[in-house]
């Protein structure tokens, strides 16, 4: 899978390497700590529909969102789903 | 401050950088990513019981705390407290 091709078409993420991985990320504003919670939470709901989970860094007015597949160290399809469904999420 | 000093009260926390900041953390295992997605869930109560908000990062089965104090870009007694409460959240 070419990821800089893929990640194209998800203009809120961008390609970034974490511990010598490729991963993709995107951070969110939210107006505070506790709605930066309720955001994981919903994410959370996602990933765990997809059975495929993300980072996620909370901090006070922001959530990073950092996908990538444990089991290749890097990226793969369900990276990009994740995303996309995110971003639908968000939209 | 002596964070070292202040620090070995704390068994389970270790100073680190984070961007060029001193910062304290602890990493909490979890049995998946829902239950570290609830353990965020009850240190953000914590966190703004205080006022003092760290920031968590979610993976499946992890939850690492990593406390500091942004207006001082640095560690303050209040990195501490949180940390010892969230301590006492998990004892």
């Amino acid at each position: 899978m070419e990821a800089v091709a893929r990640i194209a078409s998800l203009p809120h993420w961008r390609l970034a390497h974490q511990d010598s991985i490729n991963v993709i990320r995107r951070d969110i504003p939210t107006p505070d700590f506790l709605s930066a919670l309720e955001l994981a939470q919903r994410i959370g709901v996602i990933a765990e529909e997809l059975g495929h989970h993300p980072q996620l860094t909370i901090g006070w007015g922001c959530v990073t969102v950092t996908n990538w597949t444990h089991t290749i160290r890097g990226l793969s399809e369900a990276d990009f789903q994740l995303a996309a469904r995110i971003d639908l999420l968000l939209a």
